[in-house]
């Protein structure tokens, strides 16, 4: 069984060996190229079963709903998707976001948020807050609205309840990041000790996401862009994971130190041997499988 | 009204004028980057509402299948997607295959069937006939699967019942080809009156194509790799469209010569002003509500 596994969780690294083998056969490849390629993130995922989906504009942000049959819908994830803030889309994280959903018996509303470069920091997060402000008004009661994303995305699902508060409004009751970006700065040691095990992650690749979202005017220690210089004071109980053998790994690991000084809630799993974003291989690794199941233990021990 | 359908029916013309602004701008476009931009071949379509999806493999081969709520599971569409029998895929046409069998009121199954240039014609419908037969081998009655196809997945659609006839099996009790590519000899008079509004095929586009599926050693007047040169005699009841300004629509109106000859009781229906393959509009346009509703009655219209 244990071989078959391994053999079946090689779906995501191959498609990150695949992207990286592309551009750097094509070193001239733009944007748009950029945006397909990020676009087949869904791959490594399985459709999930008993799912259906709505597209929906919500506060003047487009995204598409996640519907499994029978979950509550006073419950909601407001999912923002990685892809360095520039590329990834709705229809990326579509599937990855129905299994967690579907695990957890909530809905889900996955975003198409404005993306850099064409709308740097902070558009990215007003956006976010507008569709926050908007499940509100529609009477979803804030502590069952869950934060969550992957990436640049969980960058986002950080750093839109740090904006609400700063706003002085409510926040969501919970908050979920797979692999988050944080370190605008891009010095993280794990860059360097893990350079030969991420399948993606370049520190090239992540200076030119950098350039896209805060261009050279926006200081990278901002906390609402850089989440390791925010103020976690009274921020909801945090669930993050991350795989051992990634380059972003740190961002997980100092996101824990930052958020544990402040008294934050954090759970924390570093899932061995996996690479960026491993529940993109929801329904085809045991790995992810019981990740979920962690996860919908962790949501509900608190409700 | 007309206005605004019009700007929103852009959607897949936009589409079109994308790729080939990347096809032009990257002429060393390798197959992987290919697939990577047909794969976006489902932006234009809206997710359809009250269906859910299931990964399986049926008769050997991969495929998604679309399940309305409601829908009567013993009626199946088997559904060939297009893209030049080398790009595209199930996820590529998830959706438009779920809007056509929610109309509908049944089932269908979108075949990743094995592609061009790695897998050569006959591939393409020996896997065709692998899933008629593991849909017949279930109990499903041959005359409610309808092969289904857009573009080179149309000439499947029609060439998979071909195969079956040659074969002494039964086959479905219908097709249905949305602007089918049919002439793989490259001819067609519309390639050229039609090149200024087709906003997507080229003749060379289509070489290149035709030399990864037949090579050098096919004939490209061979019946089951260019049905316009088959035998239709005893064929399934027929319905066919395309749109009224793509290259491609000769290959509809010579099929509607060569099998009205043959006394095949077939139905078209070439839409003004639309691009090639215009249900990819579903959701999103009402020219696509109005034929999916003419299919609809056309299909029930036998039953």
């Amino acid at each position: 069984m244990t071989s078959n596994i391994a053999i079946k969780s090689d779906a995501l690294r191959d498609l990150y060996a695949e992207w990286t083998t592309l551009m750097t056969d094509n070193p001239t490849m733009g944007m748009r190229l950029f945006r397909s390629i990020f676009d087949e993130w869904h791959q490594p995922t399985v459709e999930p079963e008993d799912v259906t989906y709505r597209e929906e504009v919500v506060g003047g942000v487009p995204g598409i709903w996640c519907l499994p049959a029978g979950a509550d819908e006073s419950q909601v994830m407001l999912f923002t998707h990685g892809g360095g803030f520039a590329v990834g889309s709705a229809s990326s994280h579509r599937k990855v976001a129905a299994h967690v959903a579907k695990t957890l018996g909530v809905t889900s509303f996955v975003l198409d948020y404005r993306r850099a470069p064409e709308h740097p920091h902070p558009a990215q997060i007003e956006d976010g807050v507008a569709v926050f402000d908007a499940l509100v008004e529609r009477g979803i009661d804030p502590n069952n609205i869950t934060t969550i994303g992957d990436s640049a995305g969980g960058n986002l699902a950080i750093a839109i309840p740090l904006a609400l508060k700063e706003q002085g409004k409510p926040t969501p009751g919970q908050v979920i990041v797979f692999s988050p970006w944080l370190d605008m700065e891009n010095e993280g040691e794990t860059l360097k000790t893990n350079n030969d095990t991420d399948a993606l992650i370049t520190p090239e690749l992540l200076a030119g996401m950098i350039a896209g979202v805060l261009g050279d005017k926006i200081d990278p220690r901002t906390p609402l862009a850089n989440p390791l210089y925010a103020d976690f004071t009274g921020f909801p109980r945090l669930y993050v994971n991350a795989g051992s053998v990634e380059s972003l790994v740190d961002n997980a690991t100092r996101l824990q130190e930052r958020t544990e000084a402040a008294g934050v809630d954090i759970t924390v799993n570093i899932a061995e041997g996996q690479q960026h974003v491993f529940p993109f291989l929801a329904g085809r690794s045991d790995v992810v499988t019981e990740e979920l199941a962690r996860i919908r233990d962790w949501y509900g021990s608190a409700r």
